[in-house]
């Protein structure tokens, strides 16, 4: 259920990018907020962070410090519209074939971020909830972005 | 995993609701978009619509139509963002007294919404599920609600 909802989630993005000109990516979703670049590189960026979660190398690691880390429009050196297409198209797809190789039981295991200590009293922060949480974080941006459509 | 995933965007919202003034729900979350007082109803129309697929009553239905089926503005005969909040207090309220009474079987039963037949071919289409989208729709919105913060 929660993969479903991960897999039907990144094709709901991979469809409002479809419908996005690379200009309207550009501009801010609302005044004074995010422009959808920073937001593209952002969920990008959130998507590669849940490689070290699950044990693996991230695939995109320079996304982080500019589109999580900073604020928009800090770092003028980012990636732009057409490169951060690519950069989602490359994660969210390692992403698939790393999800389809892990096991039942293994998205039980705790993930690597929380202590075996802490995994005993709270068992809940297991593999499957790094997925969940995206899940939630993606749609919560894809609200923001949708804002960019007849614009 | 689930359950508390609604818990806590539940209270995300109570807590975004407390920092907004009924004057600034009032508002377009973006030019041309809907009010918040429109999201109000339309994420407490949506919980309430939980009951139903669970087997159980509406707690709030006549705020279907207003916040679901129509768009905003087509009604102007709605309540207002002091009517809403108690509408969401007492939806949110209602909902979790019911589901701090269902066993984990139960969870992964079929919802009402779907017959027997096709819950045998899709057996993720249980009440877990729609709790399971809730939570992301809830969070969808939640990413535009909070523009109305410092407006």
């Amino acid at each position: 259920m929660v993969l479903d909802a991960w897999r039907s989630k990144v094709s709901q993005f991979d469809m409002l990018l479809s419908e996005l000109s690379d200009e309207q990516l550009g501009k801010e979703v609302a005044p004074g907020r995010n422009r959808g670049t920073y937001l593209l590189g952002h969920l990008t960026s959130l998507a590669d962070s849940i490689f070290p979660l699950l044990g693996y190398e991230k695939s995109a690691p320079h996304l982080w410090k500019p589109f999580v880390q900073l604020p928009d429009r800090v770092d003028d050196d980012v990636p732009g519209a057409k490169a951060l297409r690519q950069e989602w198209i490359k994660v969210r797809g390692a992403l698939e074939e790393r999800i389809t190789t892990i096991g039942t039981e293994e998205w039980f295991r705790k993930h690597t971020a929380i202590s075996a200590e802490d995994f005993e009293k709270e068992p809940h922060r297991n593999k499957l909830n790094v997925i969940l949480s995206r899940v939630s974080h993606l749609d919560y941006h894809l609200g923001q972005l949708q804002f960019l459509k007849n614009r």
